[in-house]
Parts: C-alpha cells; sequence; structure tokens
C-alpha cells in the first residue's frame, strides 16, 4: 500500500465521508456512512469513526485524523468555538481543537468561523470554511487576490476571500426554507405526494419564472411564497410543476440578493466558485446563465483539498519517512 | 325579542364565529365554536352551523344566513368560486354561492377574491374581502376614494380599495413563516420550549432591533432569518428574546416590501386600517409606528359589518315587517 500520511473526515449532519491521504496530499480511497451526528450520541461518534476507517486504521493505527463539519458543533463529539473573520490557515490551524485522548490517537476538529458585526447581522459557518479553502488551493482560483464562493445547500453560504482569508460571508436559508415550507405549510400543500410519479419531477419554464419574479423583486419573497398556493389553486400551474416553481423563487432571491450585498461590491470581476454536489450545482449553474451571473463549478474534491491543507498547515499529516 | 333579520357566519380554518343581526344591521349577540373547516367533514357543517346558532334558529327558523371565509373553499362546505378583481359589492352580491338546499334554508357563501396578472403572480382571499368592506363601511374612511386595509395574520394581506372596489391586493407568508420556522427548522431550535417559564416571553428590543434590519433590508429576508440562528448561537441574544427577534424580522420586510410597493403607490396619503384581533393589531401598530407609518385599528367588528353589508347588497336579510 503507498503510503498514508492522514485521514480526513468530512462529518456533517447527516453523513460522515472520510478520505485516506498520500503524502502528497492525494486522496487515495475514500469511505462513507450515514453515520452523521444526528444519528449519533456520546459515546457513538468515535466508534463511527473508527467503522467507516477500520480498514485503513488496521493497515496504520498511528494515522492522524483530521475533522470539519457539525462534528465540531454544539452537538457534535466536542465543540471547537468559531474563529473571527478574518479567518485564513493561520487562524483555522491555531483554533484547531485537539481531542486526542477521546479519540484514541492524534485527532484534530477544525472550527468554525463567525462575523458578528457591531451593527449588522451575525452569521456562523462549520464545514464551509475547509470547503472555501479547498476550492481555491490547487487551481486558478488560488492565484487571485480575491475570491467569491457559493455553496448552494440546506443553508447556502456566499463567502468573500481576500488575500487567504475569509474576510466575509453571508448564509441564506434557500435549502431549508424548500423543506420546511413544501412538507409543513400551506405553499406544499397543493404538490405531488410521495408516492406519486409525478413527485420530484422538474419543470424548467416554471423553474425560470420563479427565478425571474424572485429575482426583479427580492424584497417581496414572503409575498411570492404564496402565490405558489395561489397559482396552483387558480390552475396557472399544473400541481407537478409547483415544486420547481418555489425553487426558483428561493434561489432567484438569494442570487439577487447576494449580487446586490455590497460585501460583494469589491473591485473584482472575477467569476464565482460553484461548490455543490452535481445536481445542485447543475440548478444553480442554470440560475447563474439565466441571470446573466458568470460562475463554474470548482474542480476536484473541495472538502479533502481543504481538509489537507489546514492539516498540513498545522503540521499534522505524517511527514514523508 | 328584538325582531331579527339574518345571521352572518365567519367561518374559518380554526374558528367558527357567528352573528345575529336586527334588522337594522346592529349584532344582537354572538356565539363562537371550535368548529372551523379543520375539524368538519361534509355532514358535520350543517350540524356545526345549528348548534352554534341553535336558541337563534329555534326563535324563529326561517333566518336567512351569509358565510364567509374558508367555509366557501375546496376543503370547506361548498367551494364558492373567486371573483376576479376589481370586486365591489355588486360583484360578491352576485358571486354568492346558494347551498338552500343542503342548508335547509336560505343560506348564501362569500366568493373570495383572486387577482392572476398577466407577468405578475396570482393571489387569492377568502374571507378578507367581507372584513375590508366591513372596515370601511360606516367610518370616516367610506368616504374616501381610495382606502388601504392590511390584515395581519398567518397570511397577511394588504388590499388597496378604490371607489368601493377591491383593485389590488397582496399576501405575505408572514405569520406561517413565523409558525413553520419555530416549530420545524434550525431557527427556531434555541427557542424556548413550551414547558420553560419564557415560551412567548416578549422582547421589545430584540423585535424592533428585527423590525429595522429587515426593513433596511428586506431583499435579504433569507439571510436575516439564519441570523436568529447566528444570533443566539454566539450569545448576542438570549435564548427568549430569539422568538421576539424573528416576528420583527418576519413583520419588517413585510411592511418594507408592502410601502413600496407600486400597488401602494396611488396619490392617496390616508393612514392604514389594520384588522386584527387585538394582540396582533398592537404589535402592528408598535412596528408602523418605529418604522414612520401612519395606521389605525379598524373601529366596530369588520367581519360582521362585511358581512350584513354583503347580504343586504344582495337582498338576503328579512325586511322589516
Amino acid at each position: 500500500m503507498e503510503k498514508t500520511s492522514l485521514i480526513g473526515l468530512d462529518w456533517g449532519t447527516s453523513a460522515l465521508r472520510a478520505y485516506l491521504f498520500a503524502r502528497d496530499g492525494r486522496v487515495i480511497e475514500r469511505a462513507r456512512s450515514d453515520a452523521g451526528i444526528q444519528a449519533l450520541r456520546d459515546a457513538g461518534f468515535r466508534a463511527a469513526f473508527e467503522a467507516v476507517c477500520a480498514p485503513w486504521l488496521a493497515a496504520r493505527p498511528d494515522l492522524p485524523v483530521i475533522a470539519s463539519g457539525m462534528i465540531g458543533s454544539r452537538q457534535g463529539w466536542h465543540e471547537a468555538p468559531y474563529v473571527a473573520t478574518p479567518a485564513g490557515f493561520a487562524q483555522l490551524a491555531s483554533g484547531l481543537l485537539r481531542i486526542d485522548r477521546d479519540a484514541g490517537r492524534p485527532f484534530a476538529i477544525v472550527p468554525g468561523v463567525s462575523t458578528a458585526p457591531a451593527s449588522g447581522p451575525a452569521d456562523v459557518m462549520r464545514g464551509e470554511e475547509t470547503q472555501v479553502f479547498g476550492a481555491l488551493s490547487g487551481d486558478a482560483a488560488s492565484g487571485r487576490r480575491r475570491a467569491r464562493v457559493v455553496l448552494p445547500g440546506t443553508h447556502s453560504k456566499w463567502v468573500e476571500v481576500l488575500d487567504g482569508q475569509i474576510v466575509a460571508f453571508r448564509t441564506y436559508l434557500t435549502g431549508e426554507l424548500y423543506a420546511v415550507l413544501s412538507e409543513h405549510s400551506i405553499v406544499g400543500r397543493l404538490f405531488p405526494s410521495r408516492d406519486d410519479p409525478a413527485h420530484g419531477r422538474w419543470a424548467t419554464h416554471a423553474f425560470s419564472q420563479g427565478l425571474e419574479r424572485a429575482s426583479a423583486d427580492p424584497a417581496g419573497l414572503a409575498s411570492l411564497l404564496f402565490s405558489v398556493r395561489a397559482e396552483g389553486l387558480l390552475g396557472r400551474y399544473p400541481a407537478d410543476a409547483l415544486p420547481s416553481y418555489l425553487s426558483g423563487l428561493l434561489i432567484g432571491a438569494e442570487i439577487a440578493h447576494a449580487r446586490s450585498d455590497p460585501m460583494h461590491a469589491g473591485p473584482t470581476s472575477a467569476p464565482l466558485t460553484i461548490v455543490a454536489a452535481p445536481e445542485l450545482a447543475q440548478r444553480y449553474a442554470f440560475a447563474f446563465r439565466r441571470l446573466g451571473v458568470d460562475a463554474a463549478p470548482a474542480g476536484g474534491e473541495p472538502a479533502a483539498a481543504g481538509l489537507f491543507a489546514i492539516a498540513t498547515a498545522a503540521g499534522l499529516p505524517l511527514a514523508a519517512a
């Protein structure tokens, strides 16, 4: 077996993704389990990690481990306090929480990043900081002074990086709004049910109309959301187009606001880097094209690349013999 | 007993409110039950109505009845099709749905009102049209050419009336967003639980800050919603202030958008009329003062006054002997 140096864990709410790194940072092997922190309690964390990495640890029991994501939250294994913006490799590396004793080996948790301006809303991230640095390492973006990364999802993040530091960011509740409105509100009452063949079908026209309406009037989002119900009641959209219309409204409002956010009004005209799983990245890429925003998906595996880079800044990986 | 002329029913999702009218339109008696349409199915509608009005019907079995609200929806007793804007007394009266046979007496259901502009979002109301005409009848507002009514609630409505007709309106999902985000999303995860003495406590400062942040940046609502979580995690607000902060954000975004809505950009500077139950009317009145908007609560009982006025336009009440 090739010489290994580090295990990286991208450990979120609903999944645990593990990477085995070679000494030069390449990913040699991958593993995944459903042991997100939601499914675990206290004693379960170590066992879950050892289970998913068992073959790697059997071969090399002293491999150090670095983990990022909700594993470092209050509901996770141990709470890793947030590091305030501006935050780069140095701040993240010195903010690493070591839990070697509980983990039975060198084990570091990457801190989250927070921002708390005196006169504006607070914000937090946990896990995305690692993906951001991973997305910017090793590709064309890394040479730029200023970069912007968008990480669509349950809690979409828009992140501004300047000279290798996260200087500002904004979270949008986009994905979670979609889920709770679909499942628990009148907005989703007309949607096809889970056992309907039309469930989950994609309606491009309705998605585009949602995008356009919300990006033309993002301040009216709370009213546009009700229009999902009204359009359905009046028969202007078939029921199976309503979920796409809702998705378009939420993504359209997010993009319109983020584009006009003073935080993104810097001197750059660099394209946005999109970090997301393929299906969601495609949906956002479609939205960006439709709204005339220059954006491109990140290459490689941002979480893995970020984990290795932060670990390296902290001197964690086993050195070449 | 004074001579009676009509029974009016304000029959919504969660409650049934009944009014017994004198021949001049005054309310002689009131009754209320929890038999909202949510709690009923088919055969239950007539029984629920007869139960709540039993003493009135015993004295005068031939009293005609008019009902407004969700009782006329697809989930209600019979669906009363929407009347399109512009809609005044004449349109509502001629759109009344008669269900005399099923009800065993003269029984009319007020239609809802819809708007479906070719290039904008659709909207619907059901029940509010009756309250709007009730609020504008009999008080100083009735003499004005143009009036605006706001009906805060689960689905807040902003209604523009011109020459006695509803010409435009907008629904905001404000109250429902508050409920689903509190109960089903990460936004409410830190809120005091129902059995906590701090549950439901009012935090004026947090409410005001929410109002101000959202009215300064209503297009950022989906991001401000996440700040409820972040402000709590970072300890900038105590947990028992977070619900008030969320309420302020939602109401602030609603008011800011509605004020700038072209639909409300007419030549009037007439004050807004607020139609809501006392606690909610007070909360909105506080918000309007804070944001410098001239608004005053409607007097009297808008639903009752509207029911009598629409019934009269249709010739429904028993005439004076």
